[in-house]
């Protein structure tokens, strides 16, 4: 049955929404931002999305090469050879590294070929050292026959000129940059790395430097979401502790806002600061706030609007909440911003485990739980963390998560969940 | 049947070793050399590895404090109540934040009390705002009532002082740092970013930047293993294009083994420079020579050597090879000098996958096919990619690999497969 009030926002104002329609809200919203580009070098271009597609301006190789370790012939030479019935060849010349072939391959003879070697002329493939039997310095005994294109790689078979090499929206793993190496490329068009400004709020928080006094707590989310902003591919600009009044906040966000591409703040749990937060960013609006208060757990009082094409995101106080609500609302948004899809299911690991005790839920939310990985028998146990999302230790100790949808209303233990694991 | 012939040495040395017997090998020498440790500033430490434990010196939180904004109350005071039968309150104060509570919370009163405020003298537990109905300035409604402790989180529940936060060998993630800081950690002590030197060897091979005459070719394998050096945790320090000539390949080996904590060199695939590099390897040793050529497809030419507390190690020129021997061997040892275990299977994310097509495999080889991840009817499938090992485009186009182990000859379509994505 689901409770009334659970599915209320914090101060009565009606029913919440999904986790899934506050990232479509979103989505839509992010899909009309123009995405911002700028050249780098290459070499520094690595986990950076290419804004436009990459053709190959030349064929890759530019020549024949052989693979292995030979003697380069004309395939029609070996035909039948084996090991009972050899055929001979004349060694009439060698194929050197970095340099043009010299002379060619005539009818009955080879040239001896390194691996990576350029093809001479006259010959069509390449018998591997394995195969052949030295007579002497001139004379060649080949066990195995060949046929034609063997061992060779092919102009243009690793990449075709004018082909394309990458499509705009790739994230550059370093393959890919080995790839864009070998083409010639040196310098690439990427997307502008995504730059997050994060302020965090509370008369409360000092810096984690300083020695608490009574009711004085540490600043943990500044901290803790630079580290998840920066394994998203963003950039993290610090606007530091603002207390929560009105005429300190909103003048640090105003600025936060004109200087980023997306702007958190953290700390607005407590009904005063959620409500500053709501109003602060409707005064920045339009559009405004998009979504206040989504069916999650936890993660409820999430906040989140947009001041002309800057999301802004209020985050809850609670540590463990503020992460949670990175990862299903602020990642996905660095990542659509970059030119990558919002959501990519191979973009986080997963373990299948088995759950270890039952977990109850309500249903009408999502359940986030939190849990650490155990390996008993060969076989992963999730281990249920039960702290409460004020409880950072809690986060330190699990390996990751898994969800309970708003149509369940809990998991037995035994069953094997989907564990999405912290990078 | 095994073919002697494959398990032979390129130049008849003998068996070669499995991947398996290379790994142990390598892992006993490595497991003698120390750690290097470094103290750094906690905001500078993602990523990093613990070199000691880490113990808190105070309570986390040091006073009970609310997890809810509501009223602090008496528990006893509130027993039995409900919707039909409330009890009233008289709120006598207000807990603010970041300061300490005025007054005592006496039988029959209460305060109200924000989310992380601190539980004033008197009251054992707080009710929830959605479960009060105020009366007046003056009077409180309950509508449920709550245990002792109830929406409380108690001095030490999230850490306690003395206890240890977090292990050596510890790698810290965003919120292992969020933990740190809560707890008043400025610095850290972690050990050292392994350093990586890296040459290529071979006279055919230019920088990228460069355009390649006839018989020349691109340098790819440095700028693709600095970045997989860098996703492994390591520093990569370019040591450049070197020819194959001794008496220029031995200094400049020597100098980056004085200069690194692990040195690869690429281009030791064919016969002549593997030569080399063993040569040399030897001469800078002891030990020596490691490992040269392991039942690996591609890879099988790779040399594992060591000078005094120095890993090195010969990669073949082709690209995938040299990739996947980094995968391997590399990273491994990488993360055991950084105070790592070597081997952590949750370090590599692994989707199941239906493969789509029949594969032979010769036994007695681990062979390493790598696939495209597609999705179809919401399965994975694994599209084998057959290219040539020389080929870089076909890692680029890969979306992980999979094994098939020395025992198997191979895998048959609609088996299912543990394909590691690449990061």
């Amino acid at each position: 049955m689901v409770d009334i009030r659970q599915t209320k926002d914090m101060l009565g104002r009606g029913e919440l929404c999904t986790v899934g329609e506050a990232q479509k809200v979103l989505a839509n919203y992010l899909s009309n931002i123009p995405t911002i580009t700028e050249e780098i070098p290459l070499s520094e271009a690595f986990d950076r999305v290419l804004a436009e597609p990459i053709f190959s301006s030349e064929d890759l190789p530019a020549h024949p090469r052989s693979t292995m370790d030979g003697f380069a012939v004309r395939a029609s030479d070996t035909f039948g050879a084996s090991e009972s019935m050899p055929c001979y060849l004349n060694i009439s010349g060698e194929v050197l590294m970095g340099q043009a072939p010299e002379g060619e391959v005539t009818k009955g003879s080879c040239h001896k070929i390194p691996t990576g070697g350029l093809c001479p002329e006259g010959a069509d493939s390449v018998v591997m050292f394995e195969h052949t039997v030295p007579v002497d310095e001139t004379m060649l005994e080949v066990v195995k026959g060949v046929g034609t294109g063997t061992n060779l790689v092919q102009t243009g078979e690793d990449i075709a000129k004018d082909s394309e090499a990458l499509p705009a929206g790739w994230r550059l793993r370093p393959q890919d940059i080995g790839l864009l190496a070998a083409i010639g490329t040196s310098t690439v068009t990427v997307t502008k790395k995504i730059r997050v400004g994060i302020l965090s709020t509370g008369d409360e928080i000092i810096a984690y430097t300083e020695k608490p006094e009574l009711g004085q707590i540490r600043n943990i989310n500044t901290l803790a979401l630079s580290g998840v902003v920066r394994e998203a591919g963003g950039v993290f600009v610090d606007y530091g502790i603002v207390t929560d009044q009105k005429d300190i906040f909103l003048p640090t966000l105003k600025k936060a806002v004109a200087e980023n591409d997306i702007v958190l703040f953290s700390g607005g749990s407590s009904v005063g600061v959620r409500d500053l937060g709501e109003q602060v960013i409707e005064e920045l609006g339009p559009p405004g706030i998009l979504v206040h208060g989504v069916k999650l757990k936890p993660g409820k009082p999430v906040i989140i609007g947009l001041s002309g094409n800057t999301p802004i995101f209020g985050l809850p106080g609670h540590p463990v909440s503020a992460m949670v609500c990175f990862d299903f609302f602020i990642k996905p948004a660095i990542r659509q911003l970059s030119g990558l899809p919002a959501f990519d299911e191979l973009s986080s690991s997963v373990v299948q485990a088995r759950l270890s005790r039952n977990i109850n839920s309500a249903a009408g939310r999502l359940d986030v739980i939190r849990v650490k990985l155990v390996k008993i028998d060969s076989i992963w146990n999730a281990q249920p963390i039960m702290g409460k999302s004020g409880s950072i230790s809690t986060l330190s100790r699990a390996s990751g998560y898994f969800l309970i949808d708003e149509d369940s209303q809990g998991v037995s233990e035994n069953s094997i969940v989907k564990v999405i694991l912290f990078k």
